[in-house]
């Protein structure tokens, strides 16, 4: 038996804005920073003694990661930072403000962008500026590769391998391990883990900065709770 | 030509309480937080853009480096966390009071343990709780391997390989790097880089907070300079 935290970051600007982020990189608000912190304090109380840290390139995990561990006072252990662990990509619609789209789109096909499980975003252009092929976080990938814009199916498609080649050795080795990273990379850990069938998956909610606390034998949930209770969302059920 | 960032931890709870720290995990001070905050915004002004960072194991080395990667709006850069880049081991001296040290074995003695190269301070008991073998975060180490207490040229001993090892090749490479660290490991950086003689690594005396920026031509330093200069110490001269 081990445990598994997964933890979404605090508040983000964005969030806060109603704006579609994905891979911006787009900072914590202050609300952001006390849920991360209170985050860490209820992981302290639960003597959670992580031996190894997973989070994506993107500050609103990486920042939250780092005030968790801080709670627990394992700053110290290594921390891993994936690109495979960031948000969904959210194409041409990145940064665009949620009320703006669906007054243009339209609330049906919104929701079919935001809730379905393998639409994909219209993409954005491969010259657009804010692709990732122009972030020097992602230099030293394969520029084919890198996402233009990513349905949840897609998301899972490149979190999946992360999963099973670095996070899951240090679970079956009996390591406590953290991860810190966003909804939807959130969503497609959930679904490997509990085996969420992909028609139940998208309607999946994870309050922001609530660590939640999962209970493995081997690789297989046994019990799973968010540590701030009052803040709280349904979980599906053990396998 | 690379570059590379020494920085010195922030002050700490017990650089202000005058008492010997060595591997014991406190935590910066307010001011401290201020002066790794200020070392960021300044190597923010040089345009420092780090593909690799290090620190030690030690809260105020690993906050520091948060701190300054958030101020080059870097967080997302790999870092590794080495306890041979840890402060040297004070050994029996661990936590003392340096005023109170003083008065019992005297300024000459005190001197010695603090400012010579190659004579350790009285060595922590291994049966003391304080001893490194007790500490969760060295326990995949082997016990016997740990120090019980350190002169600089011991902490030079295991500083040294880890930078042939893990830093040179990232510099070697062209990468910019960032090194937080503490007084005495630093002083082993130092004496590795520019060539300080035995005599003379002991009284160099880096500030707290304030970025070091070294040019390297390959590993050879070109020019160096604090870049608080209201807070700039000596230098030893460029090879």
């Amino acid at each position: 038996m081990t445990r598994l935290v997964l933890t979404r970051h605090g508040q983000s600007v964005w969030n806060k804005e109603n704006r579609f982020t994905g891979w911006v990189d787009v900072d914590l608000t202050e609300q952001g920073v006390e849920e991360a912190r209170r985050g860490g304090a209820l992981l302290k109380a639960e003597g959670f003694a992580p031996g190894f840290a997973f989070t994506s390139v993107l500050k609103r995990a990486i920042r939250t990661l780092h005030l968790a561990l801080e709670g627990v006072d394992r700053l110290w252990i290594p921390e891993e930072k994936a690109w495979r662990l960031n948000e969904r990509h959210y194409g041409a619609l990145t940064g665009l403000d949620k009320a703006e789209v669906t007054e243009a789109h339209g609330a049906d096909q919104v929701k079919i962008w935001r809730r379905s499980f393998d639409i994909p975003p219209p993409p954005l252009p491969l010259d657009d500026p804010r692709h990732p092929r122009f972030d020097p976080r992602y230099s030293s990938l394969d520029p084919d590769a890198l996402p233009s814009g990513e349905s949840l199916k897609l998301t899972l498609e490149r979190v999946a391998p992360y999963f099973e080649s670095a996070i899951a050795p240090r679970l079956e080795a009996g390591d406590e391990v953290i991860i810190s990273a966003h909804g939807n990379s959130l969503r497609a850990l959930m679904k490997l883990l509990f085996g969420v069938p992909d028609a139940d998956i998208v309607s999946l909610e994870m309050p922001t900065g609530n660590p939640l606390m999962i209970e493995l034998n081997g690789l297989k949930p046994v019990s799973a709770r968010y540590l701030d209770q009052d803040r709280a969302q349904d979980l599906p059920p053990c396998p």
